[in-house]
């Protein structure tokens, strides 16, 4: 066989305003390219100690269950249930947008008995019809997601979802993927027995982790399982023996990707999380009033409208596909097209961590006012 | 919550000679760092296709299906398993070290009857011994490691092993985490139905991707499945839709990892696989000598002995972790010990990739000197 021809790597300079990855920070990716040191190495060790201390302080959690996963936020989110589930337990998930589908899916291949509470696309639960829904069976799990990357709803009332599933003996699994770092997240306060996210949202930085954290009657529940977890790269009894202070091999950690989410995770602490929110919040609320004025108001309701995450509704008959790929060949921006049940219907504008930059607001709707 | 206080990043420059990671040739640090584009830009759907290309190229492979799983070696080896084997599923798995007992415990948790060959840690197996094996039951899969890294050891004859497989109608899924460009790994002239590595050992890459390839027999048994994968982020009827030609959203790829991974094996096409091997078993054959004038001579015989780790067999009495702390602390090389039935035994000297220089070996052996 002969070696294939290629050449240097030479990248466009993408300003990146859809739902993740997000853009990078110059230091961050600085971190991510120093020489690696060994996964065992004492250097090494005091970095995975750092990294767990700066994603509790993210989480707003003392769990000591707190890692970054090694691998994207789909692996964290079988994390969150893999661990928790043995063959014919009974779990609900809560379905408002592709990410909820994603949960039935996988909590149904670990063996699950799946029911699911719906409401369509774009709508959020109220704690009411959680906690009905919990009624209906013995359920060991509930899954939700906080912040739906497929729609741009923020699910309110999870403190109230966290009571309603402790009242039924129900563990509660957030998915924070599109919200972490980019608006409050409040993980011991709310109660939340499992967590996870992607490191290429709000914590800006390359995807390639999970962040995932786990409360004390989650580890309970791992303590007590019957079968060995149905995975072994997730299994959690063998992953915080490297993590904790054991230190025994597991999986080789990517080591470069953990320099990278250290330095994130450094600027979300130097930001501060008041700080970071209010951030967020700013340049998405004048987003918002832009895309109004330009005729594509958000579909979400302002009551649980995601910062994060702006879906404009269009006008019937845009050709938003064509508009995207002008904004990519003609501006470098990126911005997203919905799909499922929304496609053609909505764009997914992201506005996070290092995106969330007024700069980037000013330019996308000048862009899109020379474009329509 | 305070925020945890943290410095700059501030690391030892390592010189990285255990079993991995192997140190990372400044050019693929630099690709690292590149600032991200979004997972579905068509400039990031070129890299994919070329980063494919190259796969196929270290693997020598024509398999359509060769691909970086998202995750670390042990992902890849999770995903040569799970996406072939279904509850019930008889499985043969050679075991004489470490990876050979992960097989056995990872095939079991996805329903499979396992059955194992053994021979003891160090040793290899001739094809007649498998073949035997073979025979014993109706089997579907067969998992045997070319290059075991609890060893040393590299198992001859993968062609004949191959062969027997497929005699008894088994798929023959072949660990090659520490032989994938740095000794030969021929594939399709070997008829290897399924194949995985890692990317930080003799490719130097950072740790995050795992390399796969599969063959038509094996994509038989996928499209061919009663049941769904027993585990979602890892199912190949999901990730191919993304890797291949319908780019379906499956999860975020571990953007800048594929950069760094697609510059590595951009290195390795352009040294050739000739050249690249016999530069490892060049430095390999110097080290070897050394350290056999060092008393401490290599555990595994010539005949089957990885250029990639070496193992020295080390004196009774001898504290060698002591040593191989002073190797780390004084003169900033990492070697590994030993585990298992070899704790104590052996050091695992890895010369893979950046770190198959003649400089290290020189400054390994005279370090050495000087501390024994």
């Amino acid at each position: 066989m002969q070696p294939p021809q290629t050449s240097d790597l030479n990248l466009s300079s993408r300003i990146l305003l859809g739902p993740g990855p997000s853009m990078v920070a110059p230091r961050v990716l600085r971190a991510l390219s120093q020489p690696p040191v060994g996964h065992l190495d004492p250097e090494f060790l005091t970095i995975m100690a750092e990294v767990q201390e700066l994603l509790r302080f993210v989480f707003q959690t003392e769990n000591e269950l707190t890692i970054p996963v090694s691998g994207t936020g789909s692996a964290g989110m079988e994390a969150a249930l893999c661990n928790f589930i043995e063959p014919g337990d009974r779990v609900l998930v809560a379905v408002n947008g592709y990410f909820g589908e994603r949960l039935v899916d996988m909590a149904g291949r670990y063996g699950a008995q799946v029911d699911r509470v719906d409401r369509p696309w774009g709508e959020v639960f109220t704690p009411e019809e959680i906690e009905t829904a919990l009624g209906e069976a013995s359920y060991k799990l509930l899954a939700i997601v906080h912040a739906e990357t497929s729609t741009g709803a923020c699910q309110p009332d999870i403190e109230k979802i966290a009571a309603a599933a402790h009242r039924h003996d129900a563990l509660l699994v957030l998915d924070t993927v599109t919200s972490l770092g980019g608006l409050p997240v409040e993980i011991d306060a709310w109660d939340v027995d499992v967590a996870y996210s992607g490191t290429q949202k709000a914590i800006s930085c390359p995807p390639g982790l999970a962040p995932l954290t786990v409360g004390a009657r989650a580890r309970d529940v791992l303590a007590n399982r019957q079968t060995p977890v149905a995975n072994w790269y997730l299994d959690m009894t063998l992953v915080t023996k490297y993590w904790g202070s054991e230190r025994t091999y597991h999986h080789t950690a990517p080591v470069n990707m953990n320099y990278a989410l250290r330095e994130a995770l450094r600027m979300v602490a130097e930001e501060g999380l008041e700080a970071r929110f209010a951030r967020h919040r700013q340049h998405a609320e004048t987003l918002w009033v832009g895309l109004e004025k330009l005729g594509l108001p958000p579909r979400a309701p302002e009551a649980y409208r995601l910062p994060t995450l702006t879906t404009p509704q269009l006008p019937e008959g845009l050709n938003e596909a064509a508009i995207r790929k002008q904004l990519l060949e003609e501006f470098n921006i990126e911005i997203a097209g919905g799909f499922g049940p929304l496609a053609g219907q909505i764009w997914r504008i992201g506005l996070m961590g290092f995106s969330a930059r007024r700069e980037n607001v000013t330019l996308l709707l000048a862009a899109l006012k020379e474009l329509l």
